[in-house]
């Protein structure tokens, strides 16, 4: 059985470049090897510059970007604790079902789908909840194409003791973000997304207050897979007598190490600039065909746009015809916006005028054929 | 960074064929494409015959086999539960780490490491304990190199109103396993041993009576991603609108399918029968050689072998020269094997006499040198 080669203009994955696959293919080595753990080494040296931080526990979890939604929650997180999440789509719905089955206490602030966190709201949460001790918040929200200001959410959790979690699924190379400088505590993501690179894995950054608060804790984490203090002393101490926790993924890694490298080679400045450019040239292309983008130009998330559909277009049938007709895959809405969105992703690889002209031109047509 | 190519004789993972390797490295396309879902299809029908199961519920978890043992346990057991588990070495002590973390009673029937799973005394503790509602055990103990009578186990659970889970990452496709013949209800493995495949899935099976028990669960599963009731209606109604849960490691999947049509092409009984000509006559070359094994020959696992490290031979000085100086793998003893007893892997690809001999060969010439 041999795959279609699609073009992937959807939420994730993204297509991959050649060099990131052929790192993938090669001979898988040993978990233990000292190859490998040179490798990890080098994946997570690589990962602190993509996420702007020095976090020494900063690292890639061996399955996809939901295990780092529940990692993240799940280790700062014991029964009876409070935790603020920011809820303005699918995934902020995500992480109160995760805080809820650790039995803390989720308290919501909730923002209309489409439009990003209210920084005024979650401040007057803080006030009202002195007892919380997590703010959790989505960056770039996967099902909105919203972008919300984590640098101004993080602040005001520092300011009222709690550690902030940031879901940076959509974001992380694809749109600004500096966890040390905005001082954010937890950040994850998925290899699927701006980095371009095979889905199933979550790359993950912890600061010093976050392992802090881990260390601290009186219950031990639910999960086994996902209990944080069972890896923190190799990536703590540097030591290369790397305990046997699991078997890693290996050549996943050895692509996400490729991946990774095509971010430095780039640099992240040019990258989000990169981002912004193709979004900016689809937003175009977009209007001057009468498509209008579901979210206000402010709040956009370049990587992801939602598109609103047209009253007279299918939903199913265009997307169908671009996927058998041109190998082309668009994204349905997520959730509150199925049926009413198309989510078009211009990211990591795809993130190029030239590419978005490539999905437009061809979704116009679709549209005037069907 | 490229790796250098390793002959994998260690616990796993095992070489990876090519045809695996190159299936892999496809093209990317998206979680929810058609051609996706049919390829999750092809993998549940084939994961079923190397399961020797009808179960509809058979999957490939997004994760590494631990996923595997988690996700059974989670599911299976609500606070309060008590559960039985065989503990005979590494994994079946972190069976009930995972299962105390649910909140679950757990009650442990141990046997020395290096020998099987006792039937009797199981039987006796299933007495003991009429509220025990699960038993789980390890049927391949990659630790120790024993292989447990799993049919027997799984009978005695039956017989005493249990749901039997065994651990079967170092037998699946490498030794004798009839998941519906011998009533075992929940089954996971590791894609990166007997199925040669590379790290980081986790195929699973849950029969009817242990889909029943999630479905009368009174309490949540406490995790998120491991949550099997998120998964079921699609697998069990085998309906094409898959609910979105979590992006699949889509190109990991690809190279499952593979690994599977290759167990297929070659068929059960003759896989089986090759890892166990492989190690038969492996058995013989380090018995020739002076070399013990720790196991007592009738209770022996084909596809990884525990070998006494012998009193003047050192450990990590011989397997550090094996891998610096001939590329091979050789596994170290795990727990209280540590330093007493090399781990050798004859799995998948490597379960054939020749590659015994390459490793035979290779091994007593370095301990000659060294």
């Amino acid at each position: 059985m041999s795959a279609t080669r699609r073009e992937l203009f959807g939420p994730g994955p993204t297509n991959v470049p050649a060099s990131i696959l052929s790192a993938l293919a090669a001979p898988t080595i040993g978990h233990l090897d000292p190859e490998f753990l040179e490798l990890m080494d080098l994946v997570s040296q690589r990962l602190r510059y993509a996420y702007q931080t020095d976090n020494p526990l900063t690292f890639v979890l061996s399955a996809p970007g939901s295990i780092g939604m529940e990692t993240s929650l799940v280790n700062l997180l014991e029964p009876g604790d409070t935790i603020i999440i920011c809820i303005n789509g699918v995934f902020g719905g995500r992480m109160k079902e995760i805080a809820s089955r650790v039995g803390a206490t989720v308290i919501t602030v909730e923002n209309e789908w489409g439009t990003p966190v209210d920084p005024d709201q979650l401040e007057q949460t803080l006030k009202a909840h002195p007892e919380a001790s997590v703010v959790a918040f989505v960056h770039a929200e996967t099902s909105t194409g919203v972008r919300s200001d984590a640098k101004t959410i993080a602040a005001l959790a520092r300011e009222h003791g709690c550690l902030a979690v940031a879901d940076c699924v959509t974001s992380l190379s694809g749109v600004e973000l500096k966890v040390d400088e905005w001082g954010i505590d937890v950040a994850y993501s998925g290899s699927q997304k701006c980095l371009s690179c095979v889905p199933g894995l979550s790359p993950i950054t912890f600061s010093a207050a976050a392992v802090e608060r881990i260390r601290r804790r009186t219950h031990p984490v639910q999960s086994w897979f996902c209990d944080i203090s069972l890896l923190m002393s190799y990536y703590e101490t540097g030591e290369k007598t790397r305990a046997y926790h699991h078997t890693a993924p290996v050549n996943s890694l050895f692509a996400m190490a490729e991946a990774l490298r095509l971010v430095e080679e780039e640099t992240l400045e040019k990258r989000w600039d990169r981002h912004l450019q193709a979004a900016a040239h689809l937003y175009q292309r977009l209007e001057s065909a009468g498509l209008e983008p579901l979210v206000a130009a402010e709040h956009r998330l370049p990587p992801l746009t939602l598109v609103k559909i047209p009253p007279d277009a299918d939903d199913a049938g265009t997307r169908g015809a671009l996927l058998n007709q041109r190998n082309i895959e668009l994204g349905g809405g997520l959730g509150k916006f199925a049926g009413k969105a198309w989510r078009i992703g211009l990211m990591g690889e795809n993130a190029t005028p030239e590419r978005a002209d490539y999905l437009v031109d061809a979704l116009l047509e679709v549209m005037k054929a069907g």
